[in-house]
Parts: structure tokens; sequence; C-alpha cells
């Protein structure tokens, strides 16, 4: 299924190549931004419907691929499928974050799943089996998960929850029944990616969007050890499995991360300094970011010399043009089409 | 006023001196969590009549010191009394965060007075000069300010915000106004600062709780330049004045913090990496933290091996024991003996 690599930018990338023209794609890329999105999101009931719509989904995936000519698609879908898909109630309240039952003690947890329903995520993988045939040749199609850390903070706080206090306490004060959890997501990931691989991804993201708040120790016991095992599983079940890490916020945690968990590039957020990733980062695996979506959504000035700054400090080494998150919903279109113009400008003159 | 600085060993800390015992006070050490607190509390009208009182501020900064010996005792006030001096209105609803007028756009700024006004501040000078004779001879007198970057946040969103938004996007859209109000700051912290010394106390800390959600080159404009700015004029007024930076989430952007800000010492939040820091940060300033606030909440083994941890990366060198932020409002008085006790009896033995 790793057919076509040798022609494909993105995966060239990952394969460890520096390319003179980095390719881009934007996190989020595929959003409310876009009034093609919004037009179909009217036709589902709910986000998550929508989600598991694998005729809406595939053209909400392919739509940004067609305005922009990204290099790459991500699947259309959302992190807390897999929560769902072990037996949580999840919903996506319009204009809010999401709401889950929270799990407020270890006894919670009894009312998972023992292992995820493939039959719920059915209609994810005919979405990628859609794609697949829809892809432009040079465009790479990336599946995701989220970090089990990152899952685990909305399934125990029952929605997003300011630096993730509920999770950081349920792990103090129950680190069994935490790595329990932990556990259930590292398996149920591991299938959830690998049978994403089965039906056309080319690569696939993990998502640790809430890394950034850990205490170093935490941090390797919470996200540094369940991702390498999941990369590890992963890779068995399908050799060469393309896989980019993205713990948000790791910061000065970055070259333990990359030491122990075997990713083939990892994305930065906005936040990390520029010579610090170059010299510590960028020299140890391809990497992939960092602009600050805001600066997207301000654009003008600010857009230009955030994009100029970013192809100086990556260009002379392997690297992949994205956000450092992803992309806002007021963000102009027009703002979108400046970047890659610019993207593509500066970095073919060098 | 720096009398005295070679008996007192937070003050040697400062000077670089590695201590056998290293030194230890607690950000937010006064406050909800003590009943003594709670009690004082309720004789205060709001929490800024709290702050403008004399008598009852004096004896909320004394009663950590008085309960647990810390080496420090910090001003009891707030970082937004100086958005007050300059005229905004901020107010604090109970349970709730700060609430001001929001600076919505550049033109609002001119509501702002155009120097600070240190009779709305006179209060905060008399605090000062009655804790100095009431402190015991060991115990450093710490004052503080926000820096210019976290104080403009709450100034320009009318209060607290996710991840800075208002602030960031105002900061990129209007560049030259957002400079104005950090000059405005600069100057206004410098004077404030300078007055604290001398009114008494013999240390001050920066605190910058939003630095982490900038990019490199933001962070740059907004927290380095303008902090490095504050230290220099306020060492021009007073001379040898001590000054620790805590630039919360800088992450790898603090060894560049660092090379251009001449704190005396830098406070570590809680998810820095210990290695990083020693090797890194420790090499260059003596540093202070970094302990979870969350794992003091919980307490047990997980507050145990997360001070262990700490100890045993920064006990080589000049180190002033502390939490990664402010102590939490629920964090039971029991923990935070469990805390002195194993820092003073573990520091001991080495």
């Amino acid at each position: 299924m790793l057919d076509g690599s040798q022609t494909k930018p993105l995966l060239r990338v990952l394969a460890g190549e520096r390319l003179t023209d980095p390719p881009v794609w934007l996190m989020r890329q595929a959003g409310r931004y876009l009034p093609e999105y919004r037009s179909i999101r009217q036709k589902a009931d709910s986000f998550l419907s929508l989600c598991f719509n694998p005729e809406l989904a595939a053209e909400v995936t392919l739509q940004p691929v067609r305005r922009f000519g990204f290099d790459a698609a991500i699947l259309f879908s959302d992190i807390l499928v897999v929560p769902h898909a072990l037996g949580q109630r999840v919903t996506f309240e319009d204009g809010e974050g999401p709401r889950l039952d929270a799990l407020a003690d270890p006894a919670a947890l009894q009312r998972l799943k023992r292992e995820i329903d493939h039959e719920a995520l059915a209609p994810v993988y005919e979405t990628i089996a859609r794609l697949k045939n829809k892809l432009p040749p040079a465009v790479t199609l990336i599946g995701f998960c989220g970090a089990p850390w990152t899952v685990a903070t909305y399934m125990i706080a029952g929605g997003g929850a300011a630096e993730q206090i509920p999770a950081r306490l349920f792990a103090y004060r129950h680190p069994q029944a935490f790595a329990a959890l932990i556990a259930l997501l590292v398996e149920a990931s591991t299938d959830y990616l690998a049978r994403q691989f089965e039906a056309g991804v080319e690569a696939v993201q993990i998502f640790d969007s809430w890394a950034g708040v850990l205490p170093a120790d935490e941090f390797r016991k919470w996200c540094i050890e369940p991702i390498a095992r999941i990369v590890g599983a992963l890779r068995h079940r399908v050799p060469g499995a393309k896989v980019i890490g993205f713990p948000r916020g790791a910061g000065t945690e970055l070259p333990c991360y990359l030491a122990a968990v075997a990713v083939d590039a990892v994305g930065l957020d906005w936040t990390i300094e520029l010579s610090f990733a170059r010299e510590r980062i960028q020299a140890l695996r391809p990497v992939q970011g960092n602009l600050d979506p805001l600066a997207l959504l301000a654009g003008g000035q600010a857009l230009d010399r955030a994009v100029d700054a970013i192809l100086e400090a990556f260009s002379g080494g392997p690297f992949i043009f994205n956000l450092g998150h992803g992309v806002l919903p007021d963000t102009p279109v027009a703002h979108v089409e400046r970047l890659i113009e610019r993207v593509r400008n500066r970095s073919g003159s060098r």
C-alpha cells in the first residue's frame, strides 16, 4: 500500500529527503473557514454524523485539496471517535467543544468496552476507501488518531478543561487505573490506525494536543511510552507504516520524545524556538510546522514575516510546511492563498 | 537596603551560591488554601480592597511564613494593580477571574493614564513598610509585578482568555499600538518595582504567566526585550536590585531569555524537562522551581516522587525550591507540611 512513495513529495520527506519545494498541508485544512465546508455541514444533523457519512466526509476531505492544491489530504474525522467506539457517549454541540460522559473515578472505566468496536468505525474506513482513488497522484492521504494521553484528558474531564486538571489529578491519584485506561487506548489506537492503513491511508499523524501540560516524568509515562508502544505495534502489523508525531507543547521534552518514539517526522507547534528546533529536532528527524494559526488569521505582513522565518529556519533539511496547530474558523480564505503562494515562491527561489 | 544579604539563604542563592539546604517558598503561598487567610478575606469587601489594606495585606503575607517557616515572604497583591493604577477599571468576582474594561482597539489606549498613579499604589508601599520589621531575620521579602506581555493580555482581553488570542491578534494587527502599550507598561513596571525596593523589598519577581503562547519572534519582541528594559532601568535606579524572572511556558526559548535578560535567577514552570533545565539553564543562572502544583494538591507518593526528582536534578547548583506555578486553592495544608519536611530532610542528607 506504500506504492508511489517515490513520486509523492510528502512521502519523500517522510523518508528523510530534503525537497527544494517543501510539501504543504494544514492541520484542520478541511473545516468551517471554507464556504464549501459550511454548505456540506448543513446537510448533516451533527458534527459526528458528518464524520460518519462516507460520502460527505470524503467530499469535505477533498475540498481544500481541490481549492488550494495541498500536498496532502487528511481524513475528515475527529480524535473522539475512539472513545465513541469504546462505548463512551460523545456529542458535539455547535459552537462549543465536545461533551462526553466524564469518567470521574476508576470504577467508571468499567463502562468502557474491552476493545474498540470496528463496526462503529466502519464509515471511517469506507471514507478512506472512497478517497483512495479520488486524489491527484502526487497527493498523500493521511489518517490520524489522538494520542492516548490527549484522548484520556477528554474522557476523564468529559470535554475540554483548562490545563487538563481533571486528567492530571486522576493520574496522580489513581495511577494504576489511569495506566489501565492508557493501555486500553494504546491497543484501540493501534488497531484503529492499522485499519486505516488497510483501508488506504499512506501515512498517519498521532495528535497529542495536550502533551504540553505534563511534568517531565509524567510526560514520559503517559505520552512517550504509550506512543512508542503504538508505533512499535503498528509497524509490526503494517511494515513500513509512516507516522508523524505531533506532541503539541512538548518543547524541551522533544529530544526525549524523539529518542524513544520511532516517528518518521515530528510536528512542531508554533511556540518552539526555531534554532532549537533546527539544531536539536530537525537534526534527528524531518520536521513539520509551525506557523502560528493566528498569524494566518491576521494575514498581511505578520503572516509574511512568520512564513519567511519558518522557511529560513527549516529549508536546509527535510521539512513539511504546516501550521503549529489547526486552522481557526475565522481564517480568511485569501490568507491561505497568500500563504501557499509565499511558501512556493520563496522556497523555489532558494 | 540590601544589608543582610549574606545571612539570608534566598539572597545567597540569588548571588549565585549553592546551598546544601535550598531555600523554599511557594508562589501563592498566601491564599485560599489557608484557613487563616479565608478568615481575613471575609473582613475585606473585595479581593482588591484586601490588596489595598496595608494591615490586612501584611497579615496575609506573614501567615504562611509563620505557619510553615518559608525562607521568603511574597508581598500579597496582584499583577493587575498596575492596570488599575493606569486608570483601567479592574474588579475580581469571587470564584471567577478578574474583569477589566477590555482595550478592544488602538483607540481604547487613549483611556489610559500616561504614567502610573503612585497614589493609587500607596497602600502597597505601606504594606511593604509594615512587613519590613516584622519578618524573621533569615526571611527575604519579595515584591513583584507582572511582565508587560502578561499584563497586556488581561488589559486587551478584559480578563483571562484561552491561549491569549485577543492580545496575540491585537499584536499582529496593530503592532505599533501594541508596542506603545508595552512601552507604557515597561515604564510603569520599572517605576512600580523601584518604589517597592524603596519601601523595603529585598528582591522582586517578574511574573510572565502567559509567555508560553507566543512564537519565537513575538516572544523576543513582547517578552524578552521589554523585560530586559525593565531590569536595566531598575538597576539604574536601584543598584544591585535582585530580580527573579518567571517566564512560564518559555521552554525552548529560555536560553534566549537568559542571554538577553539580566535576571539573577529564573523560575521554571513544571513542564520543563529536568536535564535540559540543569544543563542549559542552571548552568547559566540560579533556578527556582518547579513542582507541579497538582502534585502538591494530590499529595502522597506522587508528591514525594516529584519532590525527589527536582532535588535530584537541581541540588548540585544554586537552587530555590518552589512550585512551577501558584498553590491551588484546594491544596491540603498537610501536603505543604509534607513537602517542606521532605525538602529539608532529603536535601540536608546530601
